[in-house]
């Protein structure tokens, strides 16, 4: 068996999210679907660095397969998305050691969040969040650098995780405002559920000056999901780039 | 009554054009079905500058409807958007003379048509012309050239038109390269059925090398739907701008 590393993008719009679920269009779905169809009925199981929810996007999701088949790097892209709906893309392909797994292998993750402070704009509705409101850049990133380094992220995940471990490092995190969008960047080792919408939420209300910069480090300490603003619409999030060893 | 005109922007990917069909959605279906609504089901007809084809989009198209509602200029934009869909906005409203018409009294129109010469990109297959070739941009813009001024057109429109008059003046025609995206701009007094299309599709055939610039004056010449290029795609195109008097 050979495992294959891919690059893949898609728009969320219209997926119920990436993971598998029953009776609804997922793209884990739909990447299982091709790779039957070019393993002659054979199931082969997809394994992505991690999912994303619904209307989330992804510019770089990781993903990794197992096959018998020797077919060629390059050959991959063109055989998958031939047989892939137009919303998902597989950018590119790579045969990997065995030792390699999309999920497990992580070392960093990059995530952005777009926001549109313009006029609504129809063109990019399911895109960008629309947030029509004087925002101010510099106390968002002042905000932004107390996510800066290893913490404790419970006041920033979903109250429904799971997951006990709710330490992450944040290496990067900013926002860039270009005409009348703001690109929150944000570069960690993992995140958790939520966690980028709720920074952004959190941030926003910051920028609005319904909050102060300093809030985040108290938010932090509380370790409680109520501390923190609103989680910000899946809409405007993009897994964007996800980093290996080498 | 009163005479209202408004600017509006839509997303024509899920629309079966602007003009209303039976069975379809259209754009012109759901302003006068918002507008039936709000002047409590009288049925208020809409009129457009012009149509626009099945994933035709539009930043700037124009209407104009007639009213008995004393509705205030800034209010209209609110009380539409609140029952349209999220693909088509009404951008502004203000209330003009009745000898103003959305069609008769136009004076100019601006078209845009993009073209995506990048790798393919899921975010923007419903709104620029995927075409990832090497292309000769001074070359389109030498061909541009030959349509600006005042010409017989029929080489230019879709073999189905049926209006005589095929003479039409450009004002201006260009194209622009911005990173990996190419925004054709062109203005005129008026513009017969697909002649953005075709003289896009047969500009993009001299960007490649296939035709040389100089042939779009024997095109021209030549008053034959055939001896022009391809149509490009609806989906790249885009009515810009409508400009009348004052």
């Amino acid at each position: 068996m050979r495992r294959i590393k891919c690059t893949i993008a898609y728009d969320g719009t219209h997926f119920a999210g990436y993971q598998i679920q029953q009776q609804k269009r997922t793209v884990q779905g739909e990447l299982e679907h091709a790779l039957s169809i070019i393993h002659k009925g054979q199931f082969v199981r997809v394994y992505a660095s991690g999912r994303t929810d619904a209307t989330v996007h992804a510019y770089g999701q990781v993903i990794h397969f197992d096959t018998p088949l020797a077919i060629p790097d390059e050959k991959w892209p063109k055989a998958l998305n031939a047989l892939l709906p137009d919303d998902v893309i597989v950018k590119e392909a790579s045969e990997v050691p065995p030792s390699f797994h999309a999920r497990f292998s992580v070392k960093k993750k990059e995530y952005r969040y777009r926001v549109w402070i313009g006029e609504k704009n129809v063109f990019l509705r399911h895109y960008v969040y629309h947030y029509p409101y004087k925002l101010h850049v510099t106390a968002m990133n002042e905000a932004l650098r107390y996510v800066i380094g290893t913490h404790d992220f419970t006041s920033f995940c979903s109250a429904k995780t799971e997951i006990d471990d709710k330490v992450r490092t944040i290496y990067e995190a900013e926002v860039i405002q270009e005409g009348e969008e703001l690109i929150f960047r944000l570069v960690g080792n993992g995140f958790l559920y939520n966690m980028v919408r709720i920074i952004v939420g959190t941030v926003l209300e910051v920028g609005r000056g319904e909050r102060r910069a300093e809030e985040m480090k108290t938010i932090l300490q509380q370790k409680n999901r109520s501390a923190a603003g609103k989680t910000a619409p899946g809409h405007g999030l993009y897994l964007w780039h996800v980093s290996y060893d080498n």
